[in-house]
C-alpha cells in the first residue's frame, strides 16, 4: 500500500495558517512538524464553491486509529508511533452523533438522509422523511439549483444506500431498481465507482438503467482508457470500474491489483468531469470498510480507510488549487462493528504487524473455500487440505509445523484454543447451509458469515489486539473532519443532520 | 438520578456567542434549541484565569454517548433520543490519540503525565519522562508559580495515577507511599474526593502521610459538615469523602445513598477554596467510569459519567460568573473495556432501558456474594439460592418464573444460553479462587472478576445492546470537550500531549 502524501496536507494547512489566521494567536516557534499540523489553522470563512464530502461507511475513531496504528506499526516496528492519516490533520474535527428515528444503531440509508437532507427517518428509508412519503430537499439538489454541479462517487453500487440518499427518493433502500431509475433525473452530473445490484429490475424484465442513462445523455462505461481520457468536456458521466468485486462493488483495497482504478482514481476524475466556473459538490464513500466492519476483517477494514485517505489526498491536491473556495469534510455515517483496538486476551498488547500477513479479504478467501468444497467429497473434507493455504494468506499456523518454532512467527502460531474453534469453524463450512447449527452460539462466533473465514479474521484479529462486538451497526458517534473554506463551522459536537444543516448555511441556502 | 441542568450551557453559549462572535457568521433566524446549542460559539481569546480540567478516567466516546443514550431511553422510553449531557453541548470538541511510549494501549498513569506535562512516557510512570528519571515540568508546578492555587479532585484514591500526576513523580504509579508524601511538597491547595492506599508505606510502619500533610498545614478532614464549611479562609486543604467504597475510592454513584457527597460537591467545595484574585486550575477525576469499564459493568459506567457531567455544571455555572476568563475541558486519559452500543445477539437493536433494573454496582453485588458463600458450605451451594437477589438487583428472571410471563418482563428473561452461562460462572463463583478453572475461555469470560457478578453485567449489557472486548485499556481515541476562554485552540485532532501544549500556550506559559 503507498502511503498517502501527508505534506500536501500540512502544506496547505500552513498556507491557510499563514494566509487567513485570525482570532486567537497560535505560535509556530520552535515547534516540530508533527505540532504544527495540529495548530489551530483558522480557516477562510467563504462560500465554499468547491465541496467533497467523504464517508467512510461504518468507519468511526477506531477505524481511522486502527488504520494509523497499522501504518505506524509496520513503518516502525520497535516503536509505539501512530502513522498518521492526512485527513486527522485537518485543522477542525467535529463529533457527530448518528441515530435514526427507529435506532439508536442506524443503517447506511437513514445516516445518508440525515447527511444529504437534514432529517432524522427510519433505518432503511432513502431521502424521504420520517412519515416515508414527502421528501426534503437534498443538498445536492439545492447546489445543483444554485449552478453547483454534482457528483456521487462510491466503492459499492451506485444504486447502495449511501450514494442513494444524494440523489433519490425511496421508502426501500432495497429498491434497487427504482433508485438506479432515479439516477438520471438530472441532479448528478458524474457518477463513478461501482456498478448497478438491479439495472433490469427484480425479475429482469425491466428496461436497463443504464440504458435510460444513455438516453438522457450520460456516456455509461467501463472502460479504463475511456474512463481515463474523461475530462470537463464529457458531460454527463457514469465511470464504472471494470474490475468488479462482490455485489457490483469495487474491489476490497487489499484485492486490488496493479493497474485496477482504486477510489482515487474516481475523485481525480470527478474533478476533470465536474470542474467549471460554477463550482461543485462531490460526495465520495468508501463503502467497503463497513462491509469488512459487519465481517470483522480488520486488515480489510483498515486497507479501505486508506483508500479513503488516499481518495482525500486528491481532494486536498485540488484545494491547493482554489484554498480559499474549497471545503473538505471526511465522516462515517455510522461505526460497524463495535471494533476496538485491544482485546480480552491481549490485554495492553498489540501487535498490528501480525495483520500484514493477512494476503486477501474474506471475501477473496470465502472463494477459496467455495473452490475446495467443490473439488472435494464431504467425507473427504478435513482441515489439513486448507492447512497451508490458511498459512498463505493469514500466515497462521500450527505449533506442530516446522516454521512455527521460528522465532518471527511466534505471533503466528495458534493456540489450541484458537485451533479448536478452527477446527469446529471448519466442520460448520463444511455443511451446507441448511445443516448449520442454529442458536445464540454460532450467531455469536459467526454472525452469519462463512465460519472458517470469519474464525481466521477473528484469530489474527484477537491477535493484533482487536475485538469486535458486533456485526452490525453501532451507536458510537463519528468523527467530521474539516478542511478549508468555512470549516470552522463544522467544530463541535453535534448531531448528523447538522452536516446538512451546516452545509446549507455555509453555502448560504435555503 | 438528577439530570444536569442542560440551560445553563446553552445559556452560556449564547451569552458567549452574543457577545463574543467573531470570524465566521452564524445565523439563528428560525432554528430550534437542539440547533442552537451546537452552532460554532467562537469564545474568548483571553488567557484563561480559571482552568477546570475533568478526566473521564476511560471514558471516550461510547461511554458518553452510552449515558445519552441511557438517559435519553429513560426519559422517552417510546422515541429513539438522545438526552444530551452537559459538557457535549461545549461550543469546541477535539479529538486526542492517546498511545504512550510503550503501548497503543496506554495506562493512566503514562495518559495523564501526557496530559499534566506534555511528555511520552512508560506506561505504569507519573510525572516523568520516557527517562523514568528527569521530571517534566507539570502545568500545576507553571501555574503554581504564575500565582495560580491548584486544586486536584477524584473519586478514587488521590495517591491514584491520574491525580498523582498532577502532583508527583514517580517511576511506579504502585508507590502509593512516595506519591502520597509528595502531596505535601505545595503544587496542591487543595484535594478532594478519595482516600489514600498505603498511608503509611507497603509494610505500613512509615510516617502517616495525612500527619505529613497536617504538619504542613493542610487541613485534613473526612467530616462532612467541616468539609461543607470549607472556604477561602481554610488554607490548605484534603477533604476526605466520609463514604469510601472499595480501594479507599468515593463511592460508585449508582451506590451512593442520599446526602453522601458527591463529586460535585468536592468540585464546588474546591471552587470555595482555590477561589483567588491570581486564578486556579482544578483536575478533577471521575476515576470509576475506568473501573465499571474494566469490569464490564455499563449501568456503573454510565452512573459514573453522570456523576462526572454534574460535576461539570458546578464549573459552568462559576464559568456564568466570569464567562471571558473560565476555561473549562473535559476529556478521557483513554478507553477502557472496549465498550460499545451495539451487541452480536442485539444487531441493530437497543433497549438500554433494561439497565434501570441494575440497582448496585458489580463491587457491592460482590459483597452480596461474600455473604452467601461464607454463610453457605460449598457442597449445599445452588444457583437458586441466589436467583431471587439476582431478581431483586438486575432484574433478571428464569422462564419458569411466575413474572416471566408479564409483557414489562420480556426483556429480562433469561434464555437458555443465558442461564446456562450464569450456572457455570456460579460454579466457579463458588471455587475457592486457587481451584478455578485457568485458560483462555474463563479469561474471555470473566477477565479475573468474580464470575458470577461479571457474568450478570455481560447478560444485562448484552440484553440492553452492549458490548464490550476487553477487561483493558484499549487504543481509542477521546475527545476533549472545551468551552470558554481560549476553547478554539483545543479544536482538531491531536495527541494527549497537545493537551498540555496548549494550555501552555494559552497561558502563555514557558
Amino acid at each position: 500500500m503507498k502511503r498517502p502524501k501527508k505534506l500536501a496536507v500540512i502544506g496547505l494547512s500552513l498556507l491557510i495558517m499563514a494566509s487567513q489566521m485570525v482570532g486567537c494567536s497560535t505560535s509556530n516557534e520552535a515547534k516540530g512538524e508533527s505540532e504544527s499540523k495540529t495548530e489551530i489553522a483558522q480557516t477562510s470563512s467563504k462560500k465554499p464553491k468547491y465541496i467533497f464530502t467523504f464517508i467512510g461507511d461504518g468507519m468511526s475513531y477506531t477505524q481511522v486509529n486502527a488504520a494509523q496504528v497499522y501504518n505506524g506499526t509496520i513503518k516502525n516496528p520497535d516503536k509505539i508511533e501512530l502513522d498518521k492519516l492526512g485527513f486527522t490533520q485537518f485543522p477542525v474535527v467535529g463529533s457527530a452523533t448518528t441515530q435514526d428515528a427507529t435506532s439508536f444503531a442506524p443503517d447506511s440509508a437513514s445516516t445518508a438522509t440525515a447527511i444529504s437532507s437534514g432529517v432524522k427517518t427510519h433505518s432503511g428509508v432513502i431521502g424521504l422523511n420520517a412519515d416515508k412519503k414527502t421528501a426534503p430537499e437534498s443538498i445536492t439538489e439545492k447546489l445543483k439549483k444554485e449552478g453547483y454541479k454534482i457528483g456521487v462517487v462510491s466503492s459499492v453500487s451506485l444504486d447502495h444506500a449511501t450514494p442513494a440518499a444524494f440523489y433519490a427518493h425511496s421508502e426501500s433502500r432495497s429498491d434497487y431498481y427504482k433508485i438506479a431509475t432515479q439516477m438520471s433525473e438530472g441532479t448528478v452530473d458524474y457518477f463513478g465507482g461501482g456498478g448497478l445490484l438491479k439495472p433490469t429490475g427484480e425479475e429482469e424484465n425491466r428496461k436497463d438503467a443504464t440504458e435510460i442513462l444513455k438516453e438522457k445523455g450520460y456516456t455509461v462505461t467501463n472502460d479504463k482508457d475511456e474512463i481515463l481520457n474523461l475530462n470537463n468536456e464529457s458531460g454527463k458521466v457514469y465511470a464504472v470500474s471494470p474490475t468488479l468485486q462482490d455485489s457490483q462493488a469495487m474491489n476490497y483495497n487489499i484485492d486490488a491489483k496493479d493497474g485496477d482504478l482504486k477510489l482515487k482514481d474516481f475523485v481525480s476524475k470527478g474533478i476533470d468531469v465536474l470542474d467549471n466556473e460554477d463550482g461543485f459538490f462531490m460526495m465520495v464513500e468508501s463503502g467497503k470498510v463497513d462491509w469488512a466492519g459487519h465481517a470483522n476483517d480488520a486488515m480489510s477494514n483498515i486497507n479501505d480507510v486508506i483508500a479513503l485517505d488516499e481518495a482525500v489526498d486528491v481532494a486536498v491536491e485540488f484545494a491547493k488549487e482554489h484554498p480559499e473556495e474549497t471545503l473538505i469534510l471526511v465522516t462515517g455515517d455510522h461505526e460497524t462493528g463495535g471494533m476496538s483496538i485491544g482485546q480480552a486476551t491481549t490485554g495492553y498488547d498489540t501487535a498490528f504487524d501480525i495483520l500484514s500477513n493477512q494476503k486477501m479479504s474474506y471475501v477473496a478467501f470465502d472463494e477459496l473455500i467455495n473452490e475446495y468444497k467443490e473439488s472435494t467429497k464431504a467425507q473427504d473434507a478435513k482441515i489439513e487440505d486448507l492447512l497451508p493455504i490458511i498459512k498463505e494468506k493469514f500466515g497462521l499456523m500450527k505449533a506442530d509445523e516446522p516454521d512455527a518454532s521460528k522465532e518471527e512467527n511466534a505471533n503466528l502460531v495458534l493456540s489450541d484454543y484458537e485451533y479448536n474453534k478452527l477446527v469446529k469453524a471448519f466442520e460448520e463450512t463444511m455443511k451446507d447451509a441448511e445443516n448449520r447449527e442454529e442458536g445464540t452460539e454460532n450467531e455469536i462466533l459467526y454472525g452469519g458469515y462463512e465460519p472458517l473465514s470469519v474464525t481466521l479474521t477473528h484469530i489474527i484479529n484477537n491477535k493484533a489486539g482487536i475485538g469486535w462486538t458486533s456485526y452490525a451497526h453501532t451507536g458510537v458517534p463519528v468523527p467530521v473532519y474539516a478542511m478549508g473554506a468555512s470549516a470552522n463551522n463544522f467544530s463541535g459536537s453535534y448531531d448528523n443532520t447538522d452536516i446538512f444543516n451546516k452545509l446549507v448555511e455555509v453555502c448560504g441556502l435555503k
